[in-house]
């Protein structure tokens, strides 16, 4: 009974000593972090003195060859390249929408979906079709839609809480919505903007081709741009409404570019890793400063912060800046292909790519109930005081989904900041510097490196 | 035991009925709001159709008529106002301030504190002592004050994760920092603007003279400005360092003004109120967008939401929008007076005066652990959805504190945003609509309406 009792005081005692030794190392963490943080003056020479990085581009070059270079005056243990070939789209030419209505002419702003091919050199007239959903192309029919411009424009549903399942559950019309439309004769596609903010950018992202269908062009409308040619549509016009569409897009051959990874080793387990990411690339309409300029600065920052602290990881951990999420995923898919290759086990995979706003916590992908219970009851309270506290099942991210097939038994996580305002910028021209604030950026660069810590001294099983 | 059996399950059984029932209502106001919200709207009306509103002010009158107006039209049972005599104060022309070193003039931005004196027509020149606390006049004495113009300068401290104690512990340099300077003969300060952000806007509030002492001139500065004149102070100059500063400030007759009153009654406690409110009146420099607009238009919301959705509350639930928080806390005092001369008695009080971000919770004034385990056992699984579920001890605010003393048992809450962005905008020309985002606006109004479902219908014990 006495062993019994002073086992179990024992063990009180060193939990209660380990609980107090992680809660000083967060504590020093954020205190280093809002203090001397580097992030936000990185994200700030990214936006202004490299800009958009589409893959393939000069700019995503510059980009790769800065980041490399940031790493290495950081002084990590190894920092290199992951030669991977990636899909090279351009815009070509500012892009042309216009409404008609007999000699009435309204000027909107669209863009390019990414991908897209170009419409004919002169453009392209059209009467316009209104649909809400791709199965409602399936009710209208060929009769209906052949030779026409199909325009998607459901709108986000407001309800949902967090604005990423407005965007799941409106996508498909951007990402999908063009191959279908194709399928019925559409000769081309215009999007609503996938934003629940009613503005004048149109929001770009990729669309997917059917390979063995025909590739019609297609493009983002702006919300207001969006709501007025919904509105014409309905009133009684004295000619059809029809829009003219012009893009000179087009996808250059495949180009060589990297992905940029930078390491602190292991000193118990050089080959098990913990990495954080987020995607270098960016869409060409403004400088991806959410989008994902500050996912990997805060991953290359989180890695730094461990660092200068003087911290010594068990297990090695990783910075990666991915190339390629927004039109292919070839630098996410490559990263697993070597984690596979090369051995490599990867404990966990954690990956920023929701915008630098304020921390809410982290989303475990597949995460069983008791695998979440477990987790909250470990760290939520270390977490609490920094408002990163939610860890909840789901999460995840699409740099980090190929090592779920590549490296066994690895865990996936996303990070979680406050989704509100994400796709006021998001894909758009509006995705600048100026609308990222400096503390929640670092706050989020603070909150990931806490959670590297913990996994890094205490797993996560 | 049969009987003890049945009763509990009957307990069980009602009362996941209850929470049941809950939980849906809670849905309700959310889907009410997001998707027919209507304060995003109503803030812009405010701030773009009305603007500034400093007590006392032209604007603030018209605020008020409308602001009567608005909560007629949504069909409150009960809309008045409440006659209080506020303090006029003026800024006058726009401030002059200049950092002289020889015949080096530097025009800087800065605006004066409200409530101060004017300094002569033509301005004052004195030499510069920079100081960070008001200990530190102590030390340095009349000898060294004397005569010159204090600046206090020390800035928020970063480590603070919540920025309004950060601006809690910078906060006496500007509240308290003239007064203390004056007593050791200094002629006029400034104070260094108090929010973390870098950038060139003064950020006002108001300052607190001895009634008895010597009141001089005092203004804020801008960061940047702040930061230039501490490096300039460091350096080896040819000649002192000065500054000229000029105002016209002006403290006018005191005004009537009013709070605006708008009430469900209660259907079985027409006497007893749950109350929220914020300020109606606001700093000069802007549109007091977040501050604190959102906090009334957030207010009338929440009354709004429960009535268009049916609601009958128990108690008589009101949304009051006080006047002359900025500068005198008049409306606060004289909403308590009249509640405990006219015997309400007042079960609650929320406050919404820290900007319109994306929810966090509520702050319970002065509220025991054991008061905030229960609300936590009570609560925050239905908030949690909705992430307005950090229930904490603390909190309350400025309007809602007078009713501490002057209606024994209400229980004072503070509804509680994200903080990060708050000190970015507050006080300055840069509090705008154009920065507050309509969904983290509409999700509070949404979670104080939640809160004060939950409260009529169970009550705080």
């Amino acid at each position: 009974m006495k062993l019994k009792f002073t086992l179990l005081f024992a063990f009180i005692f060193s939990t209660a000593l380990l609980k107090a030794q992680d809660s000083l190392m967060l504590r020093k963490i954020y205190d280093e972090e809002l203090v001397n943080g580097k992030c936000y003056a990185n994200l700030h020479y990214l936006c202004k003195n490299i800009g958009p990085r589409l893959s393939g581009s000069p700019n995503a070059q510059k980009a790769i060859e800065w980041g490399k270079k940031l790493m290495e005056s950081y002084g990590f243990d190894r920092v290199f390249l992951q030669p991977v070939m990636v899909p090279h789209w351009v815009r070509g030419d500012k892009e042309n929408g216009v409404i008609i209505i007999g000699n009435n002419h309204i000027p909107v702003a669209i863009a390019a979906l990414g991908m897209s091919v170009a419409t004919p050199a002169n453009g392209i007239t059209a009467d316009v079709i209104e649909v809400h959903s791709l199965k409602e192309l399936d009710t209208l029919g060929v009769a209906a839609i052949k030779g026409k411009i199909v325009f998607f424009n459901r709108p986000f549903d407001p309800r949902f809480i967090e604005t990423l399942r407005a965007y799941g559950t409106a996508g498909d019309q951007r990402f999908a919505g063009p191959e279908a439309a194709a399928k019925y004769g559409a000769i081309g596609v215009i999007v609503r903007s996938l934003t629940e903010s009613i503005d004048n950018y149109p929001h770009t992202g990729a669309t997917s081709y059917d390979k063995a269908g025909i590739n019609i062009p297609a493009a983002a409308i702006s919300t207001i741009a969006a709501n007025q040619l919904s509105e014409l549509l309905k009133q009684k016009n004295t000619a059809p409404v029809q829009f003219y569409l012009k893009m000179s897009c087009k996808l250059l051959p495949d180009t060589l570019s990297y992905n940029v990874v930078g390491e602190l080793t292991g000193t118990e387990n050089p080959n098990k890793f913990i990495t954080v990411g987020g995607h270098l690339d960016s869409w060409d309409l403004a400088e991806g400063a959410h989008d994902d300029g500050t996912g990997i600065m805060q991953s290359v920052e989180a890695v730094r912060l461990l660092k200068v602290l003087g911290y010594q990881p068990k297990n090695s951990i990783r910075a990666v800046f991915f190339i390629n999420e927004e039109n292919g995923d070839k630098g996410g898919e490559k990263y697993a292909e070597l984690a596979a290759k090369n051995k490599e086990e990867h404990i966990a995979a954690i990956e920023s790519d929701l915008g630098g706003f304020t921390p809410r916590g982290f989303g475990f992908s597949g995460a069983s109930p008791a695998f979440v219970q477990n987790i909250n009851l470990k760290w939520k309270k270390l977490l609490e005081p920094y408002g990163a506290d939610r860890l909840t099942a789901g999460g995840g991210g699409s740099d980090i989904e190929p090592l779920k097939a590549k490296a066994p038994g690895v865990v996936l996580i996303g990070y979680l900041p406050d989704s509100q305002r994400y796709f006021d910028v998001h894909h758009s021209a509006n995705d600048v510097f100026e609308n990222v604030n400096k503390r929640e950026l670092e706050l989020g660069a603070a909150a990931i490196a806490s959670l590297m810590y913990l996994i890094d001294q205490h797993g996560l099983n």
